[in-house]
């Protein structure tokens, strides 16, 4: 399949018989940096669009270690059991610095990867952010006209991510951990207020009742914050992937979510604004993708950078004068 | 002074000797749209940066009834009459939609006012918020180099001036009142995290026992974020305003702060972030208001966000239009 030119009618009618060839094959022409395959990605992802934006688009987020893989291969496991199709598609922009995604791990998931309503899709690797963005989001679209119905996106907890799959998701979840004083230092600045739930994993043996203790502080906490979700308040619970506990309660708290957004019309509500979100922050990417990526640029702009830092130009006339610059070329 | 064309050398010599009538007709160039003010605005900064940088920025938030200009009115008050020169400027984006600033009420500070080493400075009233970003560090600039050594910048707690301030100052603040449930609900998505310290103002009479609770709880929270300053502890202390208590404690903490960050480096480090990412971020705001305010532009982005929330255009595609037709113009 991967060497014969499939024309974008026969792509639509395999993703849409969902034929995991041709999904698979789909998702590569998107995530293709050549003219002539985003040329191809875009008039097929424009025949399927009104085939897609019927599943619902889960985030999950965690420090590295907070057992995320354990977790979603017991959720994913579970709804495919139920009937569900699952698709979990991973962002790791650290991989577009290591050249080599640390979610590519062929042994993650076994499990999961093993139902036949089950489709798992590594990080795409190198790219800015912005491509690491939309190539995310296209392929979530091709896996909604594919006919999965819940899509989990995962993201490792490092770098800029979190904020941008919050973007893309009706749902989002912070996987963390048990513990107390440091251990919860390790939660990222400005994740706590984006979430609409936050599970405290790991909760078994000695760590339960620290985590039912953990549960209650972040009970406490979130009445600080304005809830996310207009009308929803973040849920605090804890689970144990590794013994299955507590993730049917989780999917529980999901239905709740989705029943009561959608009655109160903030589902529909938040997905046309990040539909128009994702246009403005493309357009902002696409302007400075330009000016920053222009060779010519590069050295007047370190130029204008030392002068400031040096005290010789303010950064009022710098900007000026790289605009200049940059319109005349 | 107003009617005459004062040249940019007048204007040096009088807002180094800290002539009080320079120092506001600088600053009025400043804030002039007009291209031959501007020029004379960049002119006049640039021979006054090797006079600048040399005052300790605090910036303080709060949202509306938290008792901020008590406690900058007691807080500056005792700074002059400890000898320091305090200026003091407010950010309030609201005011470019009211077209007319709240801060702008003469009655405010009164006190204050009459010190002879205050300068109080209303916010600028209309044009964007990279316009209001500009402005206020360009002032503050200007105070700096006429001598003030405390700069103030107060931000009305409404609107998305947190972040901007945070990034011009040394020191940020967050002064909030007692009570738990409902009115901490008050406090600003990611506000706690940009923060040196909060206040628990109103810490008087019947309040005193629930603001000490209330800082009890700040202080377990403090401990789930990261600092935002390298090496330095969140500080969580309540004050009275009005009785005029926890003023000179606030104090000695920014003193401490001063101390502590400019001998591990971090406080030289922050300020050449600051301007590095001012001018990146002032680039980038150019760039974005360039391709925006093109009037041709408008009626075409618009009809792209129709045909995408109609599902008939993918983002994609819509962006690659949008931007061919922009260089075009």
């Amino acid at each position: 399949i991967k060497k014969r030119n499939i024309s974008v009618e026969e792509l639509v009618q395999g993703v849409k018989c969902n034929d995991r060839a041709f999904l698979a094959q789909a998702i590569t022409l998107i995530e293709s940096n050549a003219q002539k395959h985003k040329d191809k990605a875009q008039q097929l992802l424009k025949l399927l669009l009104p085939d897609t934006g019927k599943s619902i688009r889960i985030g999950i987020t965690g420090v590295p270690g907070a057992g995320k893989s354990t977790f979603i291969e017991a959720f994913g496991t579970m709804l495919c059991e139920q009937g569900y199709k699952v698709a979990v598609l991973a962002i790791d922009p650290s991989s577009t610095l290591t050249r080599g995604s640390i979610l590519g791990d062929k042994t993650r998931m076994e499990r999961l990867i093993q139902q036949k309503n089950a489709f798992v899709r590594p990080s795409p690797s190198g790219g800015a952010l912005g491509g690491v963005n939309r190539r995310t989001r296209e392929t979530m679209l091709l896996c909604e006209a594919a006919g999965y119905n819940v899509i989990i996106v995962e993201t490792v907890g490092v770098g800029q991510s979190e904020g941008m799959v919050r973007d893309m998701v009706d749902f989002f979840l912070l996987l963390t951990l048990t513990g107390a004083g440091d251990e919860l230092q390790g939660i990222k600045r400005g994740i706590l207020e984006l979430t609409d739930a936050i599970l405290i994993n790991k909760a078994d043996g000695e760590n339960k009742v620290q985590a039912l203790q953990t549960a209650s502080l972040y009970t406490r906490m979130a009445h600080v914050f304005q809830p996310i979700t207009d009308g929803w308040t973040v849920n605090i619970s804890t689970c144990s992937a590794l013994l299955g506990e507590g993730i049917t309660e989780f999917w529980q708290t999901v239905r709740m979510f989705e029943a009561e957004t959608k009655s109160s019309g903030v589902f529909e509500q938040r997905r046309l604004q990040q539909q128009k979100k994702w246009l403005y922050t493309s357009i902002r990417e696409e302007l400075e993708q330009r000016f920053f990526s222009q060779p010519e640029m590069r050295a007047h702009i370190f130029a204008c950078e030392r002068d400031i830092l040096q005290g010789k130009k303010t950064v009022t006339t710098a900007v000026a004068e790289l605009l200049t610059y940059y319109e005349a070329l």
